[in-house]
Protein backbone atom coordinates (compact mmCIF):
# COMPACT_ATOMS: atom_id res chain seq x y z
CA UNK A 1 0.00 0.00 0.00
CA UNK A 2 1.08 3.68 -0.97
CA UNK A 3 0.91 6.70 0.71
CA UNK A 4 0.64 10.13 -0.59
CA UNK A 5 0.78 13.46 0.89
CA UNK A 6 0.33 15.91 -2.54
CA UNK A 7 -2.14 16.36 -5.16
CA UNK A 8 0.52 15.31 -7.27
CA UNK A 9 1.63 12.25 -6.55
CA UNK A 10 -1.61 11.02 -6.22
CA UNK A 11 -2.28 12.01 -9.55
CA UNK A 12 0.61 10.32 -10.76
CA UNK A 13 0.06 7.08 -8.90
CA UNK A 14 -3.67 6.73 -10.11
CA UNK A 15 -2.30 7.26 -14.03
CA UNK A 16 0.11 4.61 -13.50
CA UNK A 17 -1.93 2.39 -12.66
CA UNK A 18 -4.66 3.42 -15.27
CA UNK A 19 -2.15 2.76 -17.94
CA UNK A 20 -1.92 -0.43 -16.63
CA UNK A 21 -5.77 -0.85 -16.92
CA UNK A 22 -6.98 -0.67 -13.46
CA UNK A 23 -10.62 0.52 -12.87
CA UNK A 24 -10.16 2.95 -9.74
CA UNK A 25 -12.49 3.04 -6.60
CA UNK A 26 -12.56 5.62 -4.08
CA UNK A 27 -13.70 5.82 0.04
CA UNK A 28 -13.38 9.48 0.55
CA UNK A 29 -12.79 9.73 5.03
CA UNK A 30 -12.21 11.67 7.71
CA UNK A 31 -10.31 8.95 9.58
CA UNK A 32 -10.82 7.58 12.89
CA UNK A 33 -11.88 4.93 10.57
CA UNK A 34 -14.62 1.92 11.84
CA UNK A 35 -15.69 -0.38 10.96
CA UNK A 36 -18.07 1.58 8.51
CA UNK A 37 -15.44 2.65 6.34
CA UNK A 38 -13.64 -0.39 6.42
CA UNK A 39 -16.43 -2.17 4.49
CA UNK A 40 -16.33 0.69 1.87
CA UNK A 41 -12.63 -0.06 1.42
CA UNK A 42 -14.76 -3.65 1.17
CA UNK A 43 -16.75 -2.70 -1.16
CA UNK A 44 -14.46 -0.84 -3.21
CA UNK A 45 -12.29 -3.85 -3.29
CA UNK A 46 -14.84 -5.68 -4.65
CA UNK A 47 -16.11 -3.56 -7.62
CA UNK A 48 -12.43 -1.92 -8.73
CA UNK A 49 -9.00 -2.87 -9.36
CA UNK A 50 -7.33 -0.03 -7.75
CA UNK A 51 -8.61 1.13 -4.36
CA UNK A 52 -7.82 4.76 -3.32
CA UNK A 53 -8.82 5.83 0.01
CA UNK A 54 -8.42 9.79 1.62
CA UNK A 55 -7.78 10.50 5.04
CA UNK A 56 -8.58 14.20 5.87
CA UNK A 57 -10.03 16.30 8.12
CA UNK A 58 -11.82 18.61 6.24
CA UNK A 59 -12.58 22.35 7.94
CA UNK A 60 -14.53 23.98 5.61
CA UNK A 61 -17.62 21.29 6.34
CA UNK A 62 -16.88 22.38 10.32
CA UNK A 63 -19.00 25.81 11.45
CA UNK A 64 -16.89 28.02 14.32
CA UNK A 65 -18.04 25.80 17.55
CA UNK A 66 -18.00 22.72 16.17
CA UNK A 67 -16.02 19.55 17.26
CA UNK A 68 -12.82 20.33 14.41
CA UNK A 69 -10.57 20.69 17.00
CA UNK A 70 -11.51 17.31 19.29
CA UNK A 71 -12.63 15.53 16.21
CA UNK A 72 -10.80 11.95 16.68
CA UNK A 73 -7.38 11.23 14.89
CA UNK A 74 -5.69 8.38 14.60
CA UNK A 75 -3.54 8.25 11.71
CA UNK A 76 -1.35 5.03 12.30
CA UNK A 77 -4.17 2.85 13.04
CA UNK A 78 -6.05 4.23 10.29
CA UNK A 79 -3.51 3.31 8.08
CA UNK A 80 -2.84 -0.40 9.36
CA UNK A 81 -6.41 -0.64 9.14
CA UNK A 82 -6.31 0.07 5.25
CA UNK A 83 -3.77 -2.16 4.36
CA UNK A 84 -4.63 -4.68 6.23
CA UNK A 85 -8.13 -4.58 4.29
CA UNK A 86 -6.31 -4.04 0.98
CA UNK A 87 -5.87 -0.39 0.05
CA UNK A 88 -3.69 0.65 -2.69
CA UNK A 89 -3.03 4.22 -1.93
CA UNK A 90 -3.86 6.24 1.33
CA UNK A 91 -4.14 10.02 0.50
CA UNK A 92 -3.19 11.84 3.47
CA UNK A 93 -2.91 15.76 2.51
CA UNK A 94 -2.69 18.59 5.06
CA UNK A 95 -5.03 21.89 4.95
CA UNK A 96 -2.20 23.48 3.36
CA UNK A 97 -2.60 21.01 0.35
CA UNK A 98 -5.94 21.08 0.07
CA UNK A 99 -6.56 24.82 0.55
CA UNK A 100 -2.84 26.64 -0.39
CA UNK A 101 -4.41 30.39 -0.64
CA UNK A 102 -7.70 31.31 0.64
CA UNK A 103 -10.46 29.37 -1.28
CA UNK A 104 -12.83 32.31 -2.84
CA UNK A 105 -14.68 28.83 -4.80
CA UNK A 106 -17.11 27.02 -3.50
CA UNK A 107 -19.68 23.86 -4.72
CA UNK A 108 -23.52 24.65 -3.23
CA UNK A 109 -26.12 22.05 -3.73
CA UNK A 110 -29.55 24.30 -3.00
CA UNK A 111 -32.64 22.57 -1.66
CA UNK A 112 -31.81 18.98 -0.19
CA UNK A 113 -29.08 21.13 1.86
CA UNK A 114 -31.66 22.98 3.69
CA UNK A 115 -33.67 20.02 5.56
CA UNK A 116 -31.94 17.69 8.42
CA UNK A 117 -28.97 17.80 9.34
CA UNK A 118 -28.54 21.37 6.65
CA UNK A 119 -31.21 23.23 9.44
CA UNK A 120 -28.67 22.96 12.38
CA UNK A 121 -25.23 23.51 10.00
CA UNK A 122 -26.01 25.35 7.30
CA UNK A 123 -22.53 25.98 6.10
CA UNK A 124 -22.06 22.16 6.24
CA UNK A 125 -22.69 20.41 3.06
CA UNK A 126 -21.52 23.30 1.28
CA UNK A 127 -17.97 22.23 2.68
CA UNK A 128 -18.69 19.03 2.56
CA UNK A 129 -19.81 19.28 -1.44
CA UNK A 130 -16.63 21.54 -2.24
CA UNK A 131 -13.98 19.13 -0.75
CA UNK A 132 -15.98 16.32 -2.10
CA UNK A 133 -15.52 17.68 -5.51
CA UNK A 134 -11.74 18.46 -5.12
CA UNK A 135 -11.00 14.94 -4.26
CA UNK A 136 -12.88 13.55 -7.33
CA UNK A 137 -10.60 16.14 -9.33
CA UNK A 138 -7.92 14.51 -7.79
CA UNK A 139 -7.99 11.08 -7.93
CA UNK A 140 -10.66 10.55 -10.84
CA UNK A 141 -12.18 7.77 -9.38
CA UNK A 142 -14.27 5.53 -11.70
CA UNK A 143 -16.65 4.79 -8.66
CA UNK A 144 -16.93 6.26 -5.22
CA UNK A 145 -18.71 5.03 -2.48
CA UNK A 146 -20.32 6.61 0.85
CA UNK A 147 -22.15 4.88 3.61
CA UNK A 148 -25.75 5.26 4.37
CA UNK A 149 -25.16 6.62 7.70
CA UNK A 150 -24.76 9.80 6.12
CA UNK A 151 -27.93 9.47 4.10
CA UNK A 152 -28.35 13.33 3.33
CA UNK A 153 -24.41 13.46 2.45
CA UNK A 154 -25.01 10.62 0.14
CA UNK A 155 -28.08 12.52 -2.19
CA UNK A 156 -26.40 15.22 -2.16
CA UNK A 157 -23.44 14.23 -3.54
CA UNK A 158 -25.32 11.96 -5.72
CA UNK A 159 -27.00 15.32 -7.02
CA UNK A 160 -24.01 17.68 -7.50
CA UNK A 161 -22.43 14.57 -9.49
CA UNK A 162 -25.10 14.69 -11.36
CA UNK A 163 -25.86 17.79 -11.77
CA UNK A 164 -22.30 19.20 -12.62
CA UNK A 165 -21.67 15.36 -15.05
CA UNK A 166 -18.49 14.54 -12.82
CA UNK A 167 -17.64 11.39 -14.60
CA UNK A 168 -18.10 9.14 -11.34
CA UNK A 169 -20.26 6.50 -10.11
CA UNK A 170 -21.52 7.19 -6.77
CA UNK A 171 -22.32 3.34 -4.63
CA UNK A 172 -23.73 3.65 -1.38
CA UNK A 173 -23.22 1.56 1.21
CA UNK A 174 -25.01 -0.02 4.14
CA UNK A 175 -24.65 1.40 7.70
CA UNK A 176 -22.56 -0.71 9.68
CA UNK A 177 -23.60 -0.92 13.08
CA UNK A 178 -22.39 -2.48 16.40
CA UNK A 179 -23.25 -5.51 17.94
CA UNK A 180 -26.35 -3.62 19.95
CA UNK A 181 -27.52 -1.55 17.11
CA UNK A 182 -25.98 1.87 17.09
CA UNK A 183 -24.53 2.93 14.16
CA UNK A 184 -21.30 3.05 13.96
CA UNK A 185 -19.29 6.31 14.22
CA UNK A 186 -16.13 8.32 14.59
CA UNK A 187 -17.44 10.74 17.33
CA UNK A 188 -19.16 7.32 19.24
CA UNK A 189 -15.80 7.16 20.82
CA UNK A 190 -16.17 10.26 22.66
CA UNK A 191 -19.20 8.89 24.41
CA UNK A 192 -19.27 8.59 28.13
CA UNK A 193 -20.01 4.80 29.64
CA UNK A 194 -23.60 6.24 30.50
CA UNK A 195 -24.10 8.18 27.14
CA UNK A 196 -23.30 5.30 25.02
CA UNK A 197 -25.54 3.22 26.84
CA UNK A 198 -28.22 5.68 26.24
CA UNK A 199 -27.08 6.30 22.49
CA UNK A 200 -28.38 2.83 21.66
CA UNK A 201 -32.35 4.21 21.98
CA UNK A 202 -31.28 5.55 18.20
CA UNK A 203 -31.79 2.67 16.93
CA UNK A 204 -34.50 1.60 18.75
CA UNK A 205 -36.56 4.29 18.06
CA UNK A 206 -35.89 3.81 14.46
CA UNK A 207 -36.25 -0.04 14.87
CA UNK A 208 -39.63 0.82 16.62
CA UNK A 209 -40.74 3.64 14.10
CA UNK A 210 -40.39 0.92 11.26
CA UNK A 211 -42.36 -2.16 13.01
CA UNK A 212 -45.15 0.45 12.98
CA UNK A 213 -44.98 1.65 10.28
CA UNK A 214 -44.75 -2.00 8.65
CA UNK A 215 -48.06 -3.34 10.31
CA UNK A 216 -50.23 0.26 10.93
CA UNK A 217 -48.88 2.47 8.16
CA UNK A 218 -49.72 5.58 11.08
CA UNK A 219 -48.83 8.85 9.83
CA UNK A 220 -46.03 10.50 9.91
CA UNK A 221 -46.45 12.94 12.66
CA UNK A 222 -47.50 10.05 15.34
CA UNK A 223 -44.92 7.68 14.26
CA UNK A 224 -42.25 10.76 14.63
CA UNK A 225 -44.00 11.81 18.24
CA UNK A 226 -43.35 8.06 19.40
CA UNK A 227 -40.00 8.41 18.86
CA UNK A 228 -39.53 11.51 20.30
CA UNK A 229 -41.05 10.23 23.17
CA UNK A 230 -38.63 7.08 23.34
CA UNK A 231 -35.72 8.75 22.74
CA UNK A 232 -36.72 11.56 25.67
CA UNK A 233 -37.36 8.47 28.32
CA UNK A 234 -34.35 5.94 27.44
CA UNK A 235 -31.55 8.42 26.40
CA UNK A 236 -32.39 11.77 28.73
CA UNK A 237 -29.03 13.21 28.50
CA UNK A 238 -29.47 13.66 24.51
CA UNK A 239 -30.88 16.67 22.86
CA UNK A 240 -33.26 15.81 19.91
CA UNK A 241 -32.13 18.26 17.34
CA UNK A 242 -34.36 16.37 14.57
CA UNK A 243 -36.08 14.00 13.77
CA UNK A 244 -38.03 13.56 10.24
CA UNK A 245 -39.66 10.97 7.92
CA UNK A 246 -39.39 12.26 4.31
CA UNK A 247 -39.20 10.83 0.79
CA UNK A 248 -35.77 9.11 0.12
CA UNK A 249 -35.22 11.32 -3.19
CA UNK A 250 -35.94 14.72 -2.39
CA UNK A 251 -35.39 14.39 1.55
CA UNK A 252 -39.11 16.36 1.66
CA UNK A 253 -41.06 15.79 4.50
CA UNK A 254 -43.73 12.84 4.03
CA UNK A 255 -46.94 12.74 5.67
CA UNK A 256 -48.02 9.23 5.01
CA UNK A 257 -46.31 6.09 5.44
CA UNK A 258 -47.56 3.29 3.01
CA UNK A 259 -44.64 4.56 0.51
CA UNK A 260 -40.91 4.52 -0.05
CA UNK A 261 -39.35 6.47 3.25
CA UNK A 262 -36.87 7.42 5.50
CA UNK A 263 -36.45 8.10 9.24
CA UNK A 264 -33.57 9.99 10.38
CA UNK A 265 -32.55 11.67 13.20
CA UNK A 266 -29.88 13.52 14.84
CA UNK A 267 -29.59 14.03 18.72
CA UNK A 268 -27.07 15.80 20.56
CA UNK A 269 -24.83 14.40 23.47
CA UNK A 270 -23.23 15.88 25.15
CA UNK A 271 -19.79 15.19 24.16
CA UNK A 272 -20.92 14.28 20.32
CA UNK A 273 -23.73 14.74 18.12
CA UNK A 274 -24.93 11.48 16.95
CA UNK A 275 -27.40 10.88 13.25
CA UNK A 276 -28.88 7.36 12.13
CA UNK A 277 -31.35 6.70 9.95
CA UNK A 278 -33.79 3.62 8.20
CA UNK A 279 -34.22 3.22 4.58
CA UNK A 280 -38.09 1.57 4.22
CA UNK A 281 -39.69 0.25 0.83
CA UNK A 282 -43.19 0.90 -0.18
CA UNK A 283 -43.93 -1.96 2.27
CA UNK A 284 -42.00 -1.00 5.64
CA UNK A 285 -39.41 -3.15 4.23
CA UNK A 286 -35.84 -2.00 5.52
CA UNK A 287 -33.73 -1.33 2.72
CA UNK B 1 -14.98 16.58 -38.32
CA UNK B 2 -17.73 14.86 -35.45
CA UNK B 3 -20.52 16.54 -34.49
CA UNK B 4 -22.33 15.45 -30.63
CA UNK B 5 -25.13 16.76 -28.67
CA UNK B 6 -25.14 14.15 -26.22
CA UNK B 7 -22.78 14.12 -23.23
CA UNK B 8 -22.57 10.00 -23.91
CA UNK B 9 -21.53 10.83 -27.51
CA UNK B 10 -18.74 13.22 -26.63
CA UNK B 11 -17.39 11.22 -24.05
CA UNK B 12 -16.99 7.99 -26.23
CA UNK B 13 -15.30 10.02 -28.87
CA UNK B 14 -12.72 12.02 -26.40
CA UNK B 15 -12.36 8.50 -24.86
CA UNK B 16 -11.53 7.00 -28.50
CA UNK B 17 -9.34 9.66 -29.05
CA UNK B 18 -7.75 9.55 -25.60
CA UNK B 19 -7.25 5.78 -26.26
CA UNK B 20 -5.07 6.46 -29.63
CA UNK B 21 -2.71 8.66 -26.78
CA UNK B 22 -4.06 12.22 -28.09
CA UNK B 23 -4.38 15.00 -25.90
CA UNK B 24 -6.75 16.93 -25.99
CA UNK B 25 -7.91 20.48 -26.42
CA UNK B 26 -10.71 22.32 -25.79
CA UNK B 27 -12.36 25.79 -26.68
CA UNK B 28 -16.11 26.76 -25.07
CA UNK B 29 -18.25 28.73 -26.99
CA UNK B 30 -21.69 30.22 -27.11
CA UNK B 31 -21.46 30.10 -31.26
CA UNK B 32 -21.56 33.09 -33.60
CA UNK B 33 -18.42 32.36 -34.08
CA UNK B 34 -16.01 35.03 -35.00
CA UNK B 35 -12.21 35.09 -35.47
CA UNK B 36 -11.17 35.63 -31.67
CA UNK B 37 -13.28 32.07 -31.33
CA UNK B 38 -11.75 30.75 -34.31
CA UNK B 39 -8.15 31.91 -32.99
CA UNK B 40 -8.93 29.51 -29.76
CA UNK B 41 -9.55 26.76 -32.42
CA UNK B 42 -6.21 27.28 -33.90
CA UNK B 43 -4.04 27.55 -30.61
CA UNK B 44 -5.80 24.49 -29.68
CA UNK B 45 -5.01 23.05 -32.64
CA UNK B 46 -1.61 24.09 -32.17
CA UNK B 47 -1.20 22.41 -28.79
CA UNK B 48 -2.93 19.58 -28.93
CA UNK B 49 -3.80 16.27 -31.01
CA UNK B 50 -7.43 16.68 -30.53
CA UNK B 51 -9.46 19.64 -30.41
CA UNK B 52 -13.27 19.80 -29.15
CA UNK B 53 -15.23 23.12 -29.58
CA UNK B 54 -18.27 23.67 -28.10
CA UNK B 55 -21.57 25.30 -28.79
CA UNK B 56 -23.89 26.33 -26.65
CA UNK B 57 -25.83 29.18 -25.55
CA UNK B 58 -25.91 29.09 -21.74
CA UNK B 59 -29.18 30.30 -20.36
CA UNK B 60 -28.05 30.24 -16.65
CA UNK B 61 -25.53 32.97 -17.78
CA UNK B 62 -28.32 35.25 -18.77
CA UNK B 63 -30.33 37.02 -16.57
CA UNK B 64 -34.12 38.17 -17.03
CA UNK B 65 -33.97 40.76 -19.05
CA UNK B 66 -30.48 40.57 -20.67
CA UNK B 67 -30.22 39.22 -24.31
CA UNK B 68 -30.47 35.31 -24.08
CA UNK B 69 -33.11 34.89 -26.75
CA UNK B 70 -32.08 37.85 -29.29
CA UNK B 71 -28.58 36.23 -28.69
CA UNK B 72 -26.43 35.51 -32.39
CA UNK B 73 -27.05 32.08 -33.35
CA UNK B 74 -25.23 31.00 -36.56
CA UNK B 75 -25.23 27.03 -36.19
CA UNK B 76 -24.60 26.16 -40.41
CA UNK B 77 -21.85 28.72 -40.85
CA UNK B 78 -20.29 28.16 -37.11
CA UNK B 79 -19.93 24.25 -38.29
CA UNK B 80 -18.35 25.18 -41.52
CA UNK B 81 -15.86 27.54 -39.79
CA UNK B 82 -14.85 25.17 -37.14
CA UNK B 83 -14.07 22.25 -39.82
CA UNK B 84 -11.99 24.61 -41.81
CA UNK B 85 -10.13 25.67 -38.57
CA UNK B 86 -9.67 21.91 -37.86
CA UNK B 87 -11.49 21.63 -34.94
CA UNK B 88 -11.86 17.35 -34.37
CA UNK B 89 -15.03 17.54 -32.29
CA UNK B 90 -18.31 19.91 -32.19
CA UNK B 91 -20.44 19.77 -29.08
CA UNK B 92 -23.76 20.99 -29.76
CA UNK B 93 -26.16 20.57 -26.36
CA UNK B 94 -29.38 20.91 -26.30
CA UNK B 95 -30.65 23.19 -23.04
CA UNK B 96 -32.37 19.83 -22.00
CA UNK B 97 -28.86 17.59 -22.63
CA UNK B 98 -27.14 20.24 -20.41
CA UNK B 99 -29.67 20.95 -17.48
CA UNK B 100 -32.18 17.67 -17.55
CA UNK B 101 -34.12 18.78 -14.81
CA UNK B 102 -33.56 21.59 -12.68
CA UNK B 103 -30.45 22.02 -11.55
CA UNK B 104 -29.69 22.60 -7.93
CA UNK B 105 -26.25 22.67 -8.01
CA UNK B 106 -23.98 25.75 -8.62
CA UNK B 107 -20.08 26.40 -8.58
CA UNK B 108 -19.38 30.26 -7.26
CA UNK B 109 -16.48 32.17 -6.88
CA UNK B 110 -16.79 34.94 -4.49
CA UNK B 111 -14.62 38.38 -5.01
CA UNK B 112 -13.41 38.16 -8.63
CA UNK B 113 -17.22 38.24 -9.17
CA UNK B 114 -17.71 41.15 -7.57
CA UNK B 115 -16.57 43.86 -9.51
CA UNK B 116 -16.10 44.80 -13.55
CA UNK B 117 -18.95 42.88 -15.38
CA UNK B 118 -20.04 41.52 -11.90
CA UNK B 119 -21.13 44.80 -10.17
CA UNK B 120 -24.29 44.96 -12.85
CA UNK B 121 -24.70 41.34 -13.76
CA UNK B 122 -24.52 39.70 -10.19
CA UNK B 123 -25.84 35.94 -11.45
CA UNK B 124 -23.72 35.90 -14.67
CA UNK B 125 -20.22 34.60 -13.33
CA UNK B 126 -22.24 31.60 -11.12
CA UNK B 127 -23.92 30.47 -14.63
CA UNK B 128 -20.74 30.44 -16.56
CA UNK B 129 -18.33 28.64 -13.58
CA UNK B 130 -21.03 26.07 -13.68
CA UNK B 131 -21.61 25.35 -16.93
CA UNK B 132 -17.81 25.23 -17.58
CA UNK B 133 -17.08 22.87 -14.48
CA UNK B 134 -19.82 21.22 -15.88
CA UNK B 135 -18.21 21.48 -20.17
CA UNK B 136 -14.99 20.02 -18.21
CA UNK B 137 -16.24 17.01 -16.76
CA UNK B 138 -17.73 16.02 -20.13
CA UNK B 139 -14.99 16.95 -22.30
CA UNK B 140 -12.27 16.14 -19.65
CA UNK B 141 -9.54 18.00 -21.75
CA UNK B 142 -6.09 18.38 -21.12
CA UNK B 143 -6.01 22.33 -22.29
CA UNK B 144 -8.53 24.59 -22.10
CA UNK B 145 -8.45 27.98 -24.21
CA UNK B 146 -10.06 31.31 -23.14
CA UNK B 147 -10.23 34.75 -24.88
CA UNK B 148 -8.78 37.82 -22.93
CA UNK B 149 -11.15 39.53 -23.79
CA UNK B 150 -13.61 38.44 -21.48
CA UNK B 151 -10.28 38.69 -19.10
CA UNK B 152 -12.42 38.73 -15.73
CA UNK B 153 -13.92 35.39 -16.94
CA UNK B 154 -10.47 34.05 -17.62
CA UNK B 155 -9.06 34.83 -14.47
CA UNK B 156 -12.36 33.51 -12.95
CA UNK B 157 -12.32 30.43 -14.84
CA UNK B 158 -8.76 30.14 -13.83
CA UNK B 159 -9.17 30.74 -9.87
CA UNK B 160 -11.81 27.64 -10.23
CA UNK B 161 -9.60 25.12 -11.96
CA UNK B 162 -7.15 26.09 -9.37
CA UNK B 163 -8.92 26.29 -6.32
CA UNK B 164 -11.45 22.63 -7.20
CA UNK B 165 -8.21 21.08 -8.25
CA UNK B 166 -9.98 20.52 -11.78
CA UNK B 167 -7.09 19.14 -13.70
CA UNK B 168 -6.81 21.43 -16.86
CA UNK B 169 -4.68 23.79 -18.20
CA UNK B 170 -6.32 26.95 -19.04
CA UNK B 171 -4.63 28.88 -21.84
CA UNK B 172 -5.19 32.75 -22.59
CA UNK B 173 -5.46 33.99 -26.11
CA UNK B 174 -4.84 37.30 -27.62
CA UNK B 175 -7.60 39.64 -28.12
CA UNK B 176 -8.43 39.65 -32.17
CA UNK B 177 -10.03 43.24 -33.18
CA UNK B 178 -11.41 44.65 -36.39
CA UNK B 179 -8.80 46.59 -38.92
CA UNK B 180 -10.26 49.80 -37.17
CA UNK B 181 -9.51 48.49 -33.72
CA UNK B 182 -12.70 46.98 -32.27
CA UNK B 183 -12.71 43.90 -30.39
CA UNK B 184 -14.26 41.44 -32.02
CA UNK B 185 -17.65 39.90 -30.53
CA UNK B 186 -20.44 38.08 -31.57
CA UNK B 187 -22.62 40.81 -30.24
CA UNK B 188 -21.32 43.56 -33.09
CA UNK B 189 -23.28 42.43 -35.60
CA UNK B 190 -26.01 43.49 -33.95
CA UNK B 191 -24.99 47.14 -33.65
CA UNK B 192 -26.25 49.78 -35.85
CA UNK B 193 -24.07 51.26 -38.45
CA UNK B 194 -23.65 54.56 -36.87
CA UNK B 195 -22.88 52.69 -33.47
CA UNK B 196 -20.97 50.36 -35.15
CA UNK B 197 -18.56 53.20 -35.59
CA UNK B 198 -18.91 54.75 -32.65
CA UNK B 199 -17.89 51.76 -31.07
CA UNK B 200 -14.60 52.12 -32.21
CA UNK B 201 -13.91 54.95 -29.69
CA UNK B 202 -14.02 52.31 -27.17
CA UNK B 203 -10.53 50.77 -28.35
CA UNK B 204 -9.23 54.29 -29.02
CA UNK B 205 -9.36 55.14 -25.63
CA UNK B 206 -8.11 52.10 -24.54
CA UNK B 207 -4.95 52.88 -26.98
CA UNK B 208 -4.92 56.68 -25.79
CA UNK B 209 -5.51 55.45 -21.96
CA UNK B 210 -2.24 53.23 -22.22
CA UNK B 211 -0.42 56.39 -24.34
CA UNK B 212 -0.76 58.09 -21.18
CA UNK B 213 0.26 55.23 -18.40
CA UNK B 214 3.51 54.51 -20.82
CA UNK B 215 4.14 58.07 -20.90
CA UNK B 216 3.25 59.72 -17.70
CA UNK B 217 2.40 57.01 -15.12
CA UNK B 218 -0.80 59.54 -14.78
CA UNK B 219 -2.84 58.63 -11.68
CA UNK B 220 -5.69 56.10 -12.32
CA UNK B 221 -8.47 58.21 -12.14
CA UNK B 222 -6.97 61.21 -14.02
CA UNK B 223 -6.71 58.41 -17.12
CA UNK B 224 -10.40 57.25 -16.16
CA UNK B 225 -12.29 60.66 -16.20
CA UNK B 226 -9.79 60.49 -19.34
CA UNK B 227 -11.02 57.68 -20.97
CA UNK B 228 -15.10 58.51 -20.14
CA UNK B 229 -14.70 62.06 -21.50
CA UNK B 230 -13.59 60.70 -24.66
CA UNK B 231 -16.58 58.05 -25.36
CA UNK B 232 -19.21 60.10 -23.83
CA UNK B 233 -17.52 62.42 -27.33
CA UNK B 234 -16.92 60.10 -29.79
CA UNK B 235 -19.65 57.27 -28.73
CA UNK B 236 -22.59 59.25 -27.41
CA UNK B 237 -24.98 56.25 -27.86
CA UNK B 238 -22.85 54.77 -25.66
CA UNK B 239 -23.99 54.67 -21.70
CA UNK B 240 -20.46 53.86 -19.59
CA UNK B 241 -21.22 50.98 -17.69
CA UNK B 242 -17.43 51.03 -15.98
CA UNK B 243 -14.47 51.96 -16.52
CA UNK B 244 -11.79 50.27 -14.34
CA UNK B 245 -7.85 50.20 -13.63
CA UNK B 246 -7.02 47.39 -11.74
CA UNK B 247 -4.76 44.54 -10.56
CA UNK B 248 -4.69 41.95 -13.17
CA UNK B 249 -4.83 39.19 -11.04
CA UNK B 250 -6.69 40.35 -7.90
CA UNK B 251 -9.15 42.50 -10.54
CA UNK B 252 -9.16 45.23 -7.23
CA UNK B 253 -8.80 49.11 -8.37
CA UNK B 254 -5.60 50.26 -8.26
CA UNK B 255 -4.62 54.50 -7.46
CA UNK B 256 -1.32 54.32 -9.68
CA UNK B 257 -0.25 52.80 -12.65
CA UNK B 258 3.68 52.68 -12.83
CA UNK B 259 2.98 48.75 -11.93
CA UNK B 260 0.93 45.74 -14.47
CA UNK B 261 -2.65 46.32 -14.63
CA UNK B 262 -5.30 46.07 -16.81
CA UNK B 263 -7.97 48.55 -18.24
CA UNK B 264 -11.40 47.21 -18.58
CA UNK B 265 -14.13 49.03 -19.85
CA UNK B 266 -18.23 47.95 -20.52
CA UNK B 267 -20.18 50.25 -22.61
CA UNK B 268 -24.39 50.01 -23.38
CA UNK B 269 -25.17 50.37 -26.75
CA UNK B 270 -28.91 50.47 -27.19
CA UNK B 271 -28.23 47.08 -29.25
CA UNK B 272 -25.50 45.50 -27.19
CA UNK B 273 -23.25 46.00 -24.70
CA UNK B 274 -20.00 45.46 -25.57
CA UNK B 275 -16.61 44.88 -23.31
CA UNK B 276 -12.63 46.05 -23.84
CA UNK B 277 -9.36 46.03 -21.78
CA UNK B 278 -6.01 46.43 -22.32
CA UNK B 279 -3.44 44.85 -20.36
CA UNK B 280 -0.10 46.64 -19.42
CA UNK B 281 3.23 45.66 -17.96
CA UNK B 282 4.85 47.70 -15.48
CA UNK B 283 6.32 49.73 -18.47
CA UNK B 284 3.51 50.68 -19.52
CA UNK B 285 3.40 48.25 -22.60
CA UNK B 286 0.93 46.55 -24.24
CA UNK B 287 0.91 42.44 -23.16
Amino acid sequence: MKTAQTIAEVRQIVSDARTDGATVGFAPTMGGLHEGHLSLIDAARGECDFVVVSIFVNPTQFAPGEDLSTYPRSIETDLAACEARGADLVFIPSVETMYPRQAVTSVTVSQLTETLCGRNRPTHFGGVCTVVAKLFNIVLPDKAFFGRKDYQQLVIVARMVEDLDIPVEIVPCAIIRETDGLAMSTRNQRLSPVNRSQAVALHEALQSAGDQIREFHRPARDIITAMQEYIQANAPNGEIDYIQIIDPQTLQDVETTDRSLLIALAVKFPEARLIDNMLLDSAGQPQ
